[in-house]
Parts: structure tokens; sequence; C-alpha cells
């Protein structure tokens, strides 16, 4: 077993996740949380939202997993969200076609379908499972459609990504932020991909969880007010640059990546400093987490920057997690051709422009009796020149085809100042977007540890108090109904205070402190006979095995203190 | 404009909630929560979670809101989660054929299509858009519809209801839970309905969320540990029989409903209790909260009981949002019987029963000789007889449409006694289930007061501090470098400690209170010039308008005791 299986095994025997249906043989793609998993997700949200929605003032909101197909049209996702297929003619499997080619010889990322056809008969790969011939190769796109009403009903999809949901909101969120940059909302939801054959357990699911922010900000300002509390420092970068010339990752100060231009601007950097923190809090390794920037042929071609949050698996190497990237106004300019809503802010200047506004006015008095019925062309025209092609009080205009020379009695320019307060911008999108399931994966991974205690092996998930699904376990030494009344006490003490408490009274001792190690309970509080005598108990830390005596009287607030400051052992 | 029409436009003007897609012309069914309505949503299921999770210690999983055919297959859905429908021949809108029924004469809930038909032609009803004619009544089923993988794909559905989920992963469950009943699973997430033509705003969505406990019981125990505690309680109840009567709810003790049998057991009238306390604490006004009990004619067959907490709306009148339900063993059984799947608990008896067991065992050495190639036939045959088969010590045996008789030479009777330590059984479910959506609004109508102030119209949340989006609004008096230093510093101090606070200083001082009161911010603390000489604040509170004035060292504890204890003024 390596370690994916390890932490898979441990999370289906424990309660953290398993698969979907499985009393009716599952199906691929698709994972449950069960009670601990569920509670942890919980927690991570939780985590997500203490630094993107309290500390940064980014408004959660809350948009349907269900969209309009006008939606996915303009973001592109109806005619691009797509991968190469090609079936089995004998099995009817299918098949990534450059998955297929990829494992033979590399190189068959972003190639058109008919080069991936040409590939597969070049290089004569057969369906992996059966050893059939294999069809054609097209593009099948990804997203889950459905219809919305009766008969053949309004075409919809399950969205793809949670940001479309903000974007499509701009002017109410617009509005509510009073009009001005920048601004930012969020969205933690669930997002939805039909893959081809996914293979990778839960790192592939075609029904997860993103946590996205959209931060709406001035395209020419890209600073950042805080980027001076960060901007020392130093993180695992692995810019394209060194990507390209085979290097590895170099640890680097943020102000120097973005004064060397290595981060595009201020803006980015900061929350890839704030994605950081954000793993780290929850239990992501620091040793296994590095910032990867996407190269040229990788990079959306409307984005100005972008990184992948990249963590380190046994099994799989180093997988995205996390992606922060600069949208520009590709998003917002979709959404306005496509709805011709006006998604602008009004950017004030610093101070009002002056600007000389040049006008041709013509002169009716002359032009009606001049021109007589062609007097109106003749107007059109002058209309439409600009003051620029009037050379020597002359101006020459084209009335269906015919040159016409009208002289300074024809118009008067009428010169005028006009004061311009601002003016209205699309603004540029940053958008830190998380997958929240394979970051659930990776802290399992990160926090899974096996020790050798005594000649035998102890696992423990070694979760941040923040995130562990149970804090505290309460185990009576024994079934006996009078250390059975002081655990009841103590589990309905904790409770009141919303600490998240499992009594726990079944097999022995050890047994129940190695349950609660594999779940990563902080700790456990003993109840025993002693207790009886002078209603202390002993409180066992998770991570040092060690052991403490307390009493009952204030164990409340020592626990919750230690879940929050400081650790208690 | 009604009390609906109010509390909509202030939600979409404040940002609670908006139609999802306006800018491509909405759809009806689907609404987004904005920044505060998201927020106020989070405080709602938190309390839900305290309510179920943490104190009645049911473990929240999260299954994928995508589920395969068999699901809903097993469930009933896919054949029975149906409305009638008929369509206008000339416009093609879509309409519940009952309701049309229902608007002229009544009686329409529950009939067949043949029969509503029947009803449409009798009395002349014609498309209330367009007044075409209306065609065929047919079942049109309410889930949304898509494919998993490529191709034909495999068949899946959005699920109606967030139960099933947890049926589906009763045996996971049960092993989590150590194989003892009784135990209970709580999820909370969305559920969709392709309602037709929904035109209740949003009382009736496509999309909507679900907040779901599956408490998995004892068939032959429905008593519940902690009743005593709640058993005094007195509730609006509205027995079936008092419906039936036409008589009106009546304040009734849980204990008396219980005994008198109008609340079919104590497990069910616990969470009945459990519902409102749940329902009051996040602001629904009791007074406008009461308990109807199913009548015969619209609960389901498989149930043992069911009440709705329905909570009165100046519109709609008396609306279900909460059902809380004895499904039985129905969907258990109905998901062992789909797939094959052993959805049962060892129920250990509290002493061991002794059973005698009689076994007829064939003599072979008897058998072998006498009846030589149709031995092995006979032996069959004595296997399949029960000892009262035989009489007088002789048993008479078909072999092949022959008859045999066999003497006590042909076999031996073997009786010993067996200790049956307990059998399986299919536990019984009790299913309260929450429509979040539903509850949102009626906290938000119920919420909502206009009061006058000095000749003007105060419009106010009365939100639970709970509930707040906002827990404080931080508003320096004027937008002066000097006031705003101060105002960052208890932004910084309150957001520190997790407490929702938000900076405003946009607008005079009396529209800020204004703005706050309307989203319903309890505290609003202002930044005067006094605070530059003594490190004063005023804080106002939301309910009466008074104001205090406290020191900014340590207006952080000041505040958060005060929305989680006792109100400050």
């Amino acid at each position: 077993m390596d370690l994916y299986d390890k932490v898979i095994e441990l999370s289906k025997r424990r309660g953290f996740l398993w698969n979907s249906f499985e009393i009716y043989g599952g199906a691929a793609g698709f994972y449950d949380y069960g009670p601990y998993g569920a509670t942890l997700k919980r927690c991570v949200e939780n985590i997500w939202r203490d630094f993107f929605v309290v500390q940064e003032g980014f408004f959660e909101i809350e948009s349907p997993t269900i969209g309009i197909e006008d939606i996915f049209v303009a973001s592109g996702h109806v005619s691009g969200f797509s991968d190469p297929l090609t079936e089995c003619l004998k099995c009817g499997e299918a098949f990534r076609a450059d998955h297929l080619i990829n494992n033979i010889v590399s190189g068959a990322d972003g190639l058109l379908s008919d080069e991936l056809e040409r590939l597969i008969k070049l290089h004569h790969i057969r369906c992996p499972e059966c050893g059939g011939n294999l069809d054609k190769v097209y593009d099948f796109n990804l997203m889950f459609n459905t219809s919305i009403g009766s008969g053949a009903g309004r075409k919809a999809y399950l969205r793809p990504e949670t940001a479309q949901g903000m974007f499509v909101d701009f002017q109410r969120l617009l509005r509510f932020y009073r009009e001005k940059l920048p601004f930012g909302a969020t969205q933690i939801g669930k997002a939805y991909r039909n893959e081809i054959s996914p293979r990778q357990g839960v790192l592939r699911l075609r029904e997860f969880t993103q946590a996205e922010a959209e931060i709406f900000i001035d395209p020419v300002d890209k600073t950042h007010p805080n980027f001076k509390e960060v901007a020392e420092k130093k993180l695992a970068l692995y810019p394209a640059s060194v990507q390209e010339e085979g290097g590895e990752p170099v640890a680097m100060r943020l102000d120097e990546a973005v004064s060397n231009g290595i981060i595009a601007h201020e803006c980015i950097a900061y929350y890839i400093n704030l994605t950081c923190e954000f793993l780290v809090a929850c239990g992501i390794d620091p040793n296994r987490l590095r910032l990867r920037q996407h190269r040229n042929d990788e990079m959306a071609h409307y984005a100005a920057d972008c990184w992948d949050a990249e963590v380190y698996m046994d099994r799989f190497g180093w997988v995205e997690v996390v992606g922060i990237a600069d949208r520009t106004d590709y998003d917002l300019k979709a959404h306005m051709k496509m709805s011709q809503a006006q998604l602008t802010v009004f950017k004030e200047y610093k101070t009002a422009q002056k600007k000389d506004v040049v006008k041709i006015k013509p002169n009716m008095a002359y032009i009606g009796p001049t021109f007589k019925n062609k007097a109106k062309e003749v107007i059109n025209a002058l209309q439409n020149i600009s003051p620029g092609d009037i050379k020597n009080g002359t101006a020459i205009v084209d009335v269906n085809g015919e040159a016409i020379t009208l002289g300074s009695e024809a118009f008067l320019i009428e010169r005028r100042v006009e004061e311009i307060r601002g003016e209205n911008i699309v603004p540029h999108v940053i958008e830190p977007s998380f997958g929240i399931d394979r970051i659930i994966y990776a802290i399992l991974e990160h926090s899974y540890f096996e020790e050798m205690v005594e000649d035998e092996t102890r696992v423990v998930l070694k979760l941040p108090m923040k995130i562990a699904p149970v804090k505290v376990a309460v185990l009576p030494l024994l079934t006996r109904d009078e250390l059975i009344e002081p655990s009841n006490r103590i589990v309905s003490m904790l409770k009141k205070i919303g600490i998240q408490t499992v009594f726990d009274d079944s097999g022995t001792i050890g047994r129940r402190y190695r349950r609660n190690d594999e779940i990563g309970t902080p700790y456990a509080v003993t109840i025993d006979y002693d207790t009886l005598k002078d209603e202390t108990v002993t409180i066992r830390d998770r991570d040092t095995m060690k052991q403490v005596r307390v009493s009952i009287k204030g164990i409340d607030l020592k626990i919750s203190n230690a879940l929050t400051q400081v650790p208690l052992l």
C-alpha cells in the first residue's frame, strides 16, 4: 500500500470519505464525505472564510449551480470547455485521446482532434481495456447538461465553476460596494465537470467544491494596499522562465519577485501569499508546497499572469490545488457583449480633465438655399468630418460620390472647453480559485504519520486543531454508571461552548486512544476511579501522548483556550 | 406594496436576494443570495448545526447532488415524483392542471390526469395567458435529468431531496455509529425540483437548500431519552382531527399530545419541539408559527405520522417550512429491494432467547441400500419435510410424483435447544426536513418593522444577533483622516475576534444609521471629535436607538459579550 492507499483506507474505515452510491456499485468521479470528512470540510471552508470574507472583506454570495445557456456561451464554456475523446469501437469504453498518446510518447497536450487521431493511427494505439480499434477523436464538452421547464425546456448546464455567478452579478455587486473599486465577492459551492473516465480517485471528481474569489480592480493600478506587510515573505516560486530552462523552484522574496517582473504585480503577489497562509493554516506541509507560474503555452490567451499553488502528493507528484490568475477584463467584456449590459465602473479622475472640444456647425441659412434638395446630405456630410479635415478654411465633402467644396460661409467652427470628471472603465479581475476536495485530500496525506510506540505502529493524523473533526473525546475508563455520569457532565460542558465532542466507551482505553489518534482528535479526556474521589480527570495530548491531571471544574475553558491559543501540553 | 413586495424590494436593494441571471433576463425559480443574504444564510445553517449536529450529535455528511438512476427508482421518485401538466396548444405555455382547476373550483388536489382533463373540459378552462385551448394532461416528472459520461452516458438526476444520500450510506453510517441504534445523520445542501412555471417568487424555487436529519430508531421503541425535558412545553398544534372538524389550532402540552395519541410518539414530539426552538432562535415570530398534522388524505401511505411546521406569511398565509415525519422502514426497505444490500441492524435481545430446534436426519445406511439409484432423491425429499409432517413415526415423501412411505428406520429426529442472541431488524426513520430558503424569507418578513421616528418612517430588520449579516458598523462622523484612523483600529480589533464588521463613511451619519437599520446591524459604533480627546466612541443600539459612550479600549470584548450574552443597551 502506498500513502494514497493508506490514507484512503483510513478515510473509508473511519468515516472521512467513501465512494458514492456504493450499494449500487458506485460511479467514477463521485465521493461522499462521511461524518468526519464533512466536519473537516466545514472547518476548511470556515478558515477560508476567515481569510477571504472576514479579513479581506469580500462578501460571500450564493448563485445557483444550474446556469442558463447564455452564461456559458458568453464565458466560452459551450464552445471551448472540452477534452478530446475517443471511444473503443469494440467495447464502447471512452478515453481521453491525449492521455492515451501521452502514455506512449509525450507532447499530446493541447493538440487538435485531427492531429491526435493521426498520432493514434501512427502509433497503432488500441483500446487499453480490450485491444479494440479506436474511433474518431472528437471534442467532448465537459459540462453536464439539463433543461429547465417542461417539454424541450430551456437549455441549461451545471456550472463548471462558481466564478460566472459573480461576473453575471457584477452590476448588483458594484452597487452593493457603492460603485467603487477595488471590491470582491466570493463563493463556496459545488461545480461540475463531466470528466471522461476519471481514474484518479478523489483528485478528479465530476462533482466537486470550489472556493473562489473574484476581485475587481482598476486595470491601471494593480498595487495592493497591504502588500508591504507581506513583501519580505519568502516563498518557493517556480517561474515560467525557470521551468523552460529546466531549473528548480527557488525561495524568493515577494517584493523581489514583483520588482524583477517575475510576478506580474503586487496584487497577484499578495494573493499568492494569502493562499499559502491559508493552506498552511489548514495543515498543508509548507515543504510540500510550491507556486508554479503558467508557461506561455498553458496560460489562457487573455490572462496577464497565472500561478498555481501545487502540493506534493506521494502518488501523484506535484498537483495543482489553487490557481491565482489575473483574468484581465476578459470575462466582463464577454458578458457585456452577450448581454448588452453595461458592466463598467465610472472612474473619477483625481482632477477633472479639461478638454478642448471643436465642433463643426453647418450654416443652414447658406446651405439650404445653395444646395436645395441636396442640402440635407451636405449637412450630414459636414457633421461627419473632423476639424482636421478643414484645410485653409475649406472643406471637401463626399455626397453620393460627388466631391463638393465648401468655403467658410458654409459652416462655423465652434470651440469650447469641456470638463470631464472621469470615464467608464471595465475592471480587471484577480481570481484565486481553490479546489477544496484536493486540498482536503492533501491535508489528510500531509497529516498522516506512522510512529513506532512500544513495538507497535501508531497511526496518527496530526491535523491542526482548527481542522480536527472531533476536538475532544471523552472516555470513561470503564462502562460503569459511576464513571459515565461525570463523563456526560463533561460532554455537556464542552458542547455548551460549541466544542465538537464525542463520548466513547466502546473497547479498551488503548483501542479508544488509537481510534482517536487515527481521526486526529487533539485531546482525550479520561474519567477513572480517582475522578470519583477528587473530581479530576486526565487530558491526553494527541501528538506528544503526554497526560496531565486537571479538575473537571473549569475544564471547558482550559480546553477552549488550548484549542484556540496555547496547546495544553 | 404588500409586505412581500416590501421585503423583496429591501432584499434586492440592500443585497440580500435578487433574481438569478438578471442580465440575461432571469429564469423563474432561481434566486441568488447577495452578500448579506448569503451571510445570513450561513448563520441560519450554523444555528441548525448547533441544534442538530453539536447538540443532538447527528454528524453531517455530504453526498453528491447528482445521483444515479437506481437511487431514484428505489426511492419512488422516477415513477411518482410528478405534477400534472397541461400545455397551451396556441402559445405553448405550461401550467399545473390542478392549479388551473383550483382557481375555479376547489378539490383538484391529488386527482389523476384523466380526471383533471375531464374537469378542464367541463369548466371550459382555457390558457390564462392567451386564451388558447389546453392540451392533454400528463404527469411531468419534477427531477432535473442529466447523464454521466460520454455518448448516451449513464442516466442521472439532480437529487430532489438530500435524504436519499443518507439512506444509501446506511451501512457506512451504521458502522460509524458502532452498529447501535439510535443514530442519525444530517445533510445541508442543494436539492432540485423542476417546477412547472413557478410563480411564487422565493417560496417556490427550482434550486433550493435543504437541511435534513435522518434519525434511525428501533421500530418498537419510539421513546426519546430527553423527552422529559420538553414534555411540559406548550405548542400551537393543529391535529388532523381538528382540521377535519373545521377547528382551530390549540396550545397543547407535548406530553398530553403524546398520551392522547395526537402526536404518534415521543420521538416525533421531541423533534417538533426542537424544530420550534430552532425557528424561534432564527427569528421566526412564535405567534406566527404552528404545527399542522398531515391529514390522512395527504400523508404518504408509508408514514406513521407527519407534522409540518407552518409559518404565517402576509401574502401567502400559512406556509410549510419544515416537515417532521416518521417514515417507518419504507426507504431502507426500498433500497434493500433494489440494491440487494442488507440494510439492517443486529438487535441484541436483553436476554438471549432459547429456541427448540427439531431436525430430521436421514439414515444413510438404510436409505442407500434400500432405494439404490433413487436414494439421493429420497434423502432430498426427507430433508425438505418438517417434523410436523411425521405422523406415528412415519413420513410420506414425494419422489418424482411417487408417494414413498418411510418408517422410523429411515430417519432420526434430532432435537436441540439453540440460543438466539438477537435478530436483524430494519430501523424506522424519523425525518425532520427543513426548507432553508423559505425559512430565510420568513425570518426577513418577521423581522421587518416600520416605525415612526420624528415624523419619518424608520425601516428596521430586528434580526436576532446571531442571524444579522453584519454585527457591527463602524462609522466615522466625517470622512477625515483623523477620524478614519481610530475607525480602522476598531474594525481591526473586531475582525480579529471574528466579528463581522463593516466600515462605512459614505453619506450623512443619519443615512448610515438608516442603512444599517435596514440590514439589521445590531450595533453601530460612531467615531467623532471627542474620540480624539478621550479615546471614547458611541455605540448605538439598533432596536432602542439608544446610545452609550464607551472607551475604545476593551470595546471588542464588550461587543462580543453583548452579541452573545447580554444586550448592551
